[in-house]
């Protein structure tokens, strides 16, 4: 057998044996939420997020944050308050979003806004953002590793915003590329899935090639990770109310769109758009299922599977360069990952 | 003459002369903003920032941390970007409050989310939040200088959170006390009042002592400035479309109703609930006038003048305490402050 038969053979895994590393890994950080966010104060602002957390969510990005740290020889103990920033940062993402696109459900519960109202809504993902950075701070580490750290959050987040922006501005619009999409993927979703891993190295004391490889991989496995998200959105309902097709009734710039409106026919493309533009409420059954048809006949969805493809080939290529025996669980994060949505 | 006396005379300033060196020294982080927000670089993000800040703004925070940190013998050119980030704050804040109010008018112009629309309004914000962050890390100072800045700038965004869940959850609450007003105001503008002053201090590399005098003098100053634009808020229409008496259409906690709510009889306090609780578009000019009876039955303009006087005399004690030959230039600005609304 082959070294890179067996890394085949490592692909083809027990998604039931990640879940569950993972999921015991990212629940590491449950005390240290407890400690920052204490139920019995400040209820304002601590019962929302706590209807926000109990939700649910997989703590995928500090379990990735632990499991890195360890992997290049940290002491994940150190890594936790990190790892907490990361999912705080994840989910305040969340609470804004949800305002900002209007969905009114989350993990099957309302959302915040829709619980406690709009201006709670943003003043408790502001919130969020204050304790993340609190958490960030409140890591055991020289001042000049807290400092690194806090500067990639900022930078992070920053991407971030960039990314949302670009999502809330491009929607339903005709001239948008398929590399327009990438490019804001990548900073929507990418950097900030690489976040953790890139701080649990950092933490972790490793070289700045093993640091810069976290972040590739972040940055393959997110974009692949949200086609794949695109292309579930018609295919379940997400947590969110039972509807799926929520991106075409947002208008949202997904890959299958992106695609689609430069591959259909003219008057096709102009019909998608026409569909895409319409606000949610006046977006019909018949109108998702046009656009299904559409992106059906451009081949979006073979498209979104190659572009996936891709993506995913690129992270199993960055996992071989992370200077750690531990390889082999990485391979199977990213299997993990593409198989499953957030 | 006594020093008293020579205080007091301090006190009898020319406004127009403080104003101009606040604005002067204010105007000094707008290159800095320049590079923080290039207009011509991410429109989706820069054209709402320079919409919501071609408005105005005194710049009175920076201000003050340049000036802090001059009077304590501190070079100001390396407090540049730190008086920027507290400026972005500030400003970050204002883009939130407008929608978390409904206000669609600010300085005259349409609110950030009035304009690009509420999505759009969150996302710039936390953007600005992000480009502060930048701005605190781009300080010249050692890391341990750096990582304090940061540490008390997240310390002052989660008060400055606390006490806006504070107003958003207490509105036309009937078991609103005095002091609750009071620690509100406090964490919701006092301490961020003060940031720009200790980060100068701070830069300057001040003793505890002075950071602690500069920490009270903002803690000073935010409820009395606060108090003042409660009472204003009857007074003049505050750039927001024209209208007086914003604060009981919002059901705001003020001073005047914390104080009317509770020292109004028991049917009068009812009656005034009952307005401030009444929907914005619901309250009538008529109940706007009635509440100001109730207020003035009550002596609550007296009260609030009486309170105010009482925090702008701690400032002027505190000043006394600020280790600068340029305590003079420090009492006028806090007559200055309490004279203007914000």
């Amino acid at each position: 057998m082959t070294g890179r038969n067996s890394d085949m053979s490592d692909r083809d895994i027990n998604t039931e044996e990640v879940a569950q590393r993972l999921h015991r890994a990212g629940h590491r950080i449950d005390p240290v939420l407890g400690e920052l966010f204490p139920p019995d104060e400040k209820k304002y602002l601590h019962e929302p997020f706590w209807h926000h957390m109990e939700g649910g969510g997989k703590r995928l990005r500090p379990a990735l944050c632990l499991l890195s740290c360890e992997a290049l020889g940290g002491n994940s103990e150190r890594a936790l308050p990190f790892a907490a920033a990361v999912e705080i940062l994840h989910n305040m993402f969340l609470v804004h979003d949800d305002i900002e696109d209007g969905d009114t459900m989350r993990r099957d519960r309302p959302a915040v806004w829709a619980e406690y109202g709009t201006g709670n809504g943003i003043n408790v993902g502001d919130y969020m953002l204050g304790r993340a950075y609190r958490a960030v701070l409140n890591t055991r580490a020289d001042d000049a590793t807290r400092l690194r750290l806090v500067d990639y959050f900022v930078d992070t987040f920053e991407l971030t915003c960039e990314g949302q922006a670009f999502d809330l501005n491009r929607r339903a619009d005709r001239s948008l590329t398929v590399d327009d999409y990438l490019e804001m993927v990548t900073r929507k979703t990418g950097h900030y899935l690489a976040l953790g891993m890139v701080g649990g190295a950092i933490i972790a004391g490793a070289a700045d090639e093993a640091v810069e490889t976290f972040q590739e991989l972040g940055c393959d496995l997110g974009p692949a990770f949200q086609i794949r998200d695109d292309v579930l959105d018609l295919q379940e309902a997400k947590g969110r109310g039972g509807a799926i097709g929520n991106d075409i009734r947002e208008g949202k710039p997904s890959i299958l769109f992106a695609h689609s409106v430069n591959e259909a026919e003219s008057d096709r493309a102009d019909e998608l758009v026409e569909i895409m533009a319409k606000p949610r409420e006046d977006t019909t059954e018949e109108d998702v299922q046009r656009v299904v048809d559409i992106y059906n006949s451009c081949g979006a969805f073979e498209f979104a599977r190659q572009t996936a493809e891709e993506y995913t080939n690129r992270g199993f290529e960055a996992v071989e360069r992370i200077p750690t025996e531990d390889r082999q669980f990485f391979r199977r994060v990213v299997s993990y990952m593409v198989e499953r949505s957030s």
